[in-house]
């Protein structure tokens, strides 16, 4: 097992990554310590780990909420019953919310535990490549709004993130590509190394080599673990995390987020945010379509066919990084270097996104 | 006009306590520096003063809100249709919610700003007096379950908190003394001194008087703002402000939210614990009697006729303050002296809430 910290002072935690972490009594027993626990998890995951979990929190009067499965279901009535659970079991302030599963069981489960009497602990335990290696670090939590990806929630850090990197095995491979959509955006920001890495060994990814999954998971928390200790609640660095998603979360919220996963509408995203950097001049054609090449090896779409380019740019000013100075975009000056700017005209994104549609 | 500060670090504001503030569109443009402004007001308030502070804000692209009014719509409902509306109007980060109203329309619009994209500023125009004295400063904000009362909700400061004592001028004399419920409060748990200028001046707030009516509100003010300073997530000694909350808060439960004012329970929860520190032989029967006779000049309820002692502690032990050793109450050692205390057993309880009911 290797061990990261989030710095964020009295808010500071650890993640923990290793094999086998969800039966690991002792290390449960650490992380969790709280008395009342409520295990969210879903339909999906419930069946694999459920039981293991709970055998290894056996000292805790633990209770489990299974929710269905689906992006469709990060919404407001799936947190309503997660506090309607709480509340029904007599939940005090010192319980503790422990989510399993992949990143939509973490947002919504993360925000009940921050709205629940205004805040109570909560523990990640991640079980896809995409939530292992973003969203359970960090503290974002939320759901959606019909017209709007994560449009309500709270920054809520976790006491603990449990990284069970066995759990991948049983992640089914258009989980696991999306989960290398997120890998593959931290080399792009801020480590060319990583994206080299990525380059040589993406095979060892999608076929689940243990080594260089476990790497790869290591790696970017440790980018993300950076990132957040610096700049918590975004109002700078954090921001570059971003990339593609502005693009990704239109095209999830045109696709009534059953159509792409996040890390597929990301991968695209990627795409498009590249794109826009080569038609800025910022990035080479050559390195574009190195980043295109290493998402469709990772078995990720990179074309957004079908889509409105009208309604894309529709719903990308519902974005939460449009500003009353507009819509900003996190596009790229090199592959390892991206920055924060403000979007091209829409003309110009227009042809992007035109360009994309018929390729 | 007299300026009181929440220390808070970077999250310290002012609180401007005043006469005809609402129409002051030089304080209002210094408070309100977002371009986008949604004021969520009710239906009783928005006749009265959405005008006036529209007027005052006229500089900037203002939106309204306008609310049922009673405790009975503080619920996620209500906090969903502001949500809406700020997706609507495709409100950014930088955009502001202004609750312009009571302690209801406070506490729902500032988990509505807490929670949309993560949190946006939030200004409170508080015009009862509960919401001058108490619920406006500090952040608390959250709106209820069915079942028990704040319990789904955010610690978001406001980023100014601008308070027009002209308003309780067309304040319904129900309302007026359900403020003072949390005045009495205020001398009760810290400030004898307090205590005694309220014996002294009651009818003078009873009847309006402007002068004693500022000299109540700022002096509750600085009181709540000290407390909150010290601490804000009420790991300590913020839980005092609890005084009465944990019986009022069971009776507005049980009532549907409709039977009582937040006030009005609190009065009579005030009393309830008045009693249980005299059963306890902590308080004298002169001390409890001085505290009835004080709510009921008011022209406050202090006793819950009807309610059953064992459905108010079962209500009760929903209460937030109930805790893994069991339920906390908030009790009095003296006039201007209160602590936080084990509750005592549940046939002391009964003793003391039925002894209520025969009253």
């Amino acid at each position: 097992m290797r061990t990261l910290e989030v710095s964020l002072g009295e808010r500071s935690y650890p993640i923990h990554i290793g094999s086998g972490l969800i039966s690991d009594s002792a290390l449960l027993e650490r992380s969790v310590t709280a008395e009342q626990v409520l295990i969210v998890t879903n339909e999906t995951v419930a069946p694999l780990y459920l039981e293991r979990l709970e055998h290894g929190l056996r000292a805790r009067n633990t209770h489990a909420l299974v929710l269905p499965d689906g992006e469709q279901y990060k919404t407001l009535d799936t947190f309503s019953r997660i506090i309607d659970r709480l509340i029904e079991m007599r939940f005090h302030r010192d319980a503790c919310v422990v989510a399993l599963g992949g990143g939509v069981v973490g947002d919504v489960a993360g925000y009940a535990a921050a709205s629940y009497q205004r805040g109570i602990a909560f523990v990640q335990v991640p079980t896809t490549l995409l939530a292992q290696v973003d969203s359970s670090v960090g503290g974002k939590t939320a759901v959606n709004h019909p017209s709007a990806k994560n449009m309500i929630g709270a920054f809520h850090q976790p006491v603990s993130v449990i990284i069970d990197t066995e759990t991948l095995g049983t992640l089914p491979g258009r989980e696991l590509a999306a989960g290398i959509a997120e890998i593959v955006k931290y080399g792009l920001i801020i480590d060319p190394e990583l994206h080299g890495w990525l380059e040589a060994n993406i095979e060892r990814l999608t076929s689940l080599e243990t080594q260089a999954l476990s790497h790869a998971v290591h790696r970017s928390c440790e980018i993300k673990a950076a990132i957040v200790a610096e700049d918590e609640r975004e109002h700078g660095k954090r921001a570059l995390l971003n990339l593609g998603h502005t693009f990704g979360h239109a095209l999830e919220a045109l696709g009534g987020y059953g159509t792409w996963l996040h890390g597929e509408a990301v991968a695209i995203g990627t795409v498009l945010a590249a794109r826009t950097s080569q038609r800025l001049q910022w990035l080479s054609a050559d390195d574009c379509h190195r980043i295109e090449n290493l998402l469709r090896r990772a078995g990720l779409p990179v074309r957004a066919d079908g889509v409105d380019p009208d309604d894309m740019l529709e719903a990308m000013t519902m974005d939460k990084k449009a500003g009353r100075h507009g819509l900003k975009l996190v596009l790229l000056r090199a592959i390892g270097e991206a920055v924060v700017a403000a979007a091209p005209e829409r003309d110009v994104l227009r042809e992007v996104l035109r360009g994309d549609a018929r390729a």
